[in-house]
């Protein structure tokens, strides 16, 4: 089976499933159920079952799954087995608690290159690296050959380094900025959006 | 219809309407159709005429939809017609971050309330508000009324002052903490988590 038949809305569910099994590890557990793995996620078992059904035989009938196995497997699926290197462009207040974050280790990324328009930021020191001018940034992230960015400009600016950083080779875009960019075939981008996740919750209060 | 039988997907796509045609509103726009938004948006036209077809009849035939009608319903629909305030708890980088957002503004929610149990933090300033001691959240909270509430604590304080949120009458939690929270039935918990965004892009390359 080929990636491009394995339902999106399945992927979206694989990174949730492996935050869980790591914490089970973190917590001193060896081996799971889709029941379990079920109940502390809010998903039925069949659905687990279903999903990572797609991939392979990760546990065996009535003895369950081995963590470490199973964890192993699906950072090898999501490719996060080895760490991805993140441009991170616009270094305003979230741009600085991106850079500050301290939930990528072990999960796949770091964040190894910042980039801002703003004379007064360019060259500041933001943890260990510093911030470099946006204009450089295509040459940069070209070099450095980075595949996935963070966006946190102002939504008005948004579409315009989306469209630099695919000039650069980026292939996934994490967009904070409120507004739909596009981009073509080939490039994905998420959305981290807080306010379209709070309506989504007040339509039902 | 009720709001049972509505798709949790399909009212989790109404806010991405929202966003998209607020800004045709600002670009000066008055009439769009589910071709064009849908163009903007990478979703299909029919998808985006079933998805509202579940609240009423919307835009008419060959004549498309009238922006501020259809902006206007749709923030009655999702019940962000009306401002919510929200509580924040766990006021670090992030929190700091979210508590200076400008994104919330007549989008139907303003951050109300600061809570953090870090003594060096509780008392001080940030924006126009004060931190205030996590100690007496339940209390204010209920006080207040605040019904809508985000996390930004550390992963392994978040069940904990999720429980605490729901004491206080808090019907839905907006968790950045990167661990799934349980919560009785009637209280809604969204999820942000970069990673598990950064994962779902990294799974295609």
């Amino acid at each position: 089976m080929t990636f491009r038949e394995i339902p999106d809305i399945v992927v979206g569910r694989l990174p949730v499933y492996l935050r869980a099994l790591s914490r089970m590890m973190q917590e001193g557990q060896s081996i799971t159920s889709s029941k379990e793995l079920g109940e502390r996620l809010g998903i039925s078992s069949a659905q687990i079952r279903k999903d990572l059904s797609h991939f392979g035989e990760f546990g065996k009938q009535g003895t369950g799954y081995q963590i470490e196995y199973l964890t192993e497997q699906l950072q090898r699926i999501l490719k996060v087995n080895t760490e991805w290197e993140v441009a991170l462009v616009g270094v305003g207040d979230l741009g600085h608690a991106l850079a500050h974050y301290n939930g990528f280790v072990n999960r796949g990324f770091r964040i190894s290159a910042l980039f801002d328009a703003d004379p007064a930021k360019i060259g500041t020191s933001v943890g260990e690296l510093k911030v470099m001018d946006a204009a450089t940034m295509v040459e940069e992230i070209r070099a450095r050959g980075l595949k996935v960015a963070m966006l946190a400009v102002p939504a008005d600016k948004a579409q315009t380094v989306a469209n630099q950083l695919v000039e650069a080779g980026v292939k996934g875009i994490l967009n904070y900025a409120p507004i739909n960019i596009s981009t073509p075939d080939g490039v994905r981008v998420q959305y981290i959006d807080p306010v379209t996740h709070l309506q989504r919750m007040t339509f039902y209060l």
